[in-house]
């Protein structure tokens, strides 16, 4: 089998499922494929017809993937034109291979295709996993590092994780991030007026009374308010907040 | 509701669905976590009985999660006894509340159940995923990295995700390492020895007859097996080849 178009456009790895038992499988791994923004899928000797009703229903929505799959006879041919193969295993074999972090595979994947070659990762039937004779067609293995205790992953879980850490490797995104849409984060100088507009009320309503305690109190409070990380918005309906309390304590006096 | 048992032991985080609507996606999400070393699942509001033989069948072996669950009236009465949570979402909401990586959220998380805190990861309802009042109960939202263009993941795969991070993070883990079982690599002697033995049969053969090219040859040979990290084994099995390949190309010339 050859596939059409593909040498123009190979930005991705394949994915290759060995002999695959069931349609629905088939299916939620064309889904779980096009989560991560992989498309292009490869079957060996799958048992049941990846066109079905069953694995178009399974696919959600994802049935560009099936419709583009090929069929091969064996994984020798599935990886013919590929330059770089990892295998998925939950368990150790008896091979001296490399054996990759999902993490790590991934940029591996990235670095040959950003290179112009042809990756593939490579997965097992449900239940018995790749035999010893397709792993050994890989480069590496990859070993998903699950609950030992409970590992057996469902066929569209194991494409889902090596397909999230391939999306990830091609991400650049912060840790964390504080998106503050129209609005931005308070200057020091709106906090110190805030602050100086809350401290005199607290004087006034008496809550900082007692003069020794006064200047911990007062950093408390002003740690507490730089904790949050402001913006300026937030800073304009905190003056809000402080002044109706204040106006209404006031009334409350008259 | 109190969960009975669990004040002793807390060193995972409790995963909370919102309002999830069917049972069978609680039963994946049980298998899910359990794959990932989480067991403490927490309902809110479940449309569907979480006992039932849909959602026991769709666990796969995973019931224990589903046994162990605790049903609750709102997301509030099910966060009432955590410190620390973070809420997943799909798309960017209209707050300003800061937003991790899963990595990032798994070792936050992992950072407070050191500490001997409660940790929580919230999940919204299927399609619709969290209400912003439910985000607004979270310390942090945790976006997974997707296909913009197809992100919509079903509940038990964001879950996988999650808790794929979760056990990632408490695994220390080499990115690559090349088990050998019960060989061990070549000393630089042994291939030194195979090296002299290999080039005395190859200068034997006429292999490397070009007296200007050979010292460029024998580098790009050694580089070739140095490349290969030869185990002790390996090396004693190339010797064997050599010397039989040798011995029937010298059967051939008498």
């Amino acid at each position: 089998m050859t596939i059409e178009n593909e040498a123009a456009d190979f930005a991705e790895p394949v994915v290759v499922l060995v002999r695959p038992q069931l349609a629905e499988n088939v299916g939620t791994t064309a889904r779980a494929m096009l989560n991560c923004g992989l498309k292009r899928l490869r079957l060996v000797v799958p048992r049941e017809d990846h066109l079905s009703d069953k694995a178009m229903a399974a696919s959600s929505g994802a049935s560009i993937v099936l419709e583009r799959a090929g069929v091969f006879n064996s994984t020798e041919e599935a990886l013919a034109d590929c330059h770089f193969a990892v295998a998925t295993t939950a368990r150790r074999r008896d091979m001296v291979k490399p054996v990759l972090r999902p993490d790590a595979a991934a940029e591996a994947l990235r670095q040959k295709v950003n290179e112009g070659l042809r990756g593939a990762i490579i997965f097992g039937p449900e239940r018995t996993g790749l035999e010893n004779d397709d792993v050994a067609l890989a480069d590496k293995i990859v070993e998903i590092p699950l609950n030992p205790d409970y590992s057996s992953l469902n066929l569209a879980q194991a494409v889902l994780v090596m397909g999230y850490e391939w999306f990830k490797s091609g991400v650049d995104r912060p840790a964390e991030e504080l998106p503050m849409r129209e609005s931005r984060p308070a200057t020091k100088h709106e906090l110190q007026v805030f602050f100086e507009k809350l401290e005199k009320e607290l004087d006034d309503s008496g809550f900082l009374r007692v003069k020794e305690k006064r200047p911990r109190m007062v950093r408390n409070i002003r740690n507490m308010f730089e904790r949050a990380e402001l913006t300026d918005q937030e800073v304009r309906t905190l003056h809000g907040m402080i002044r109706d309390l204040s106006t209404y304590r006031k009334g409350q006096q008259s």
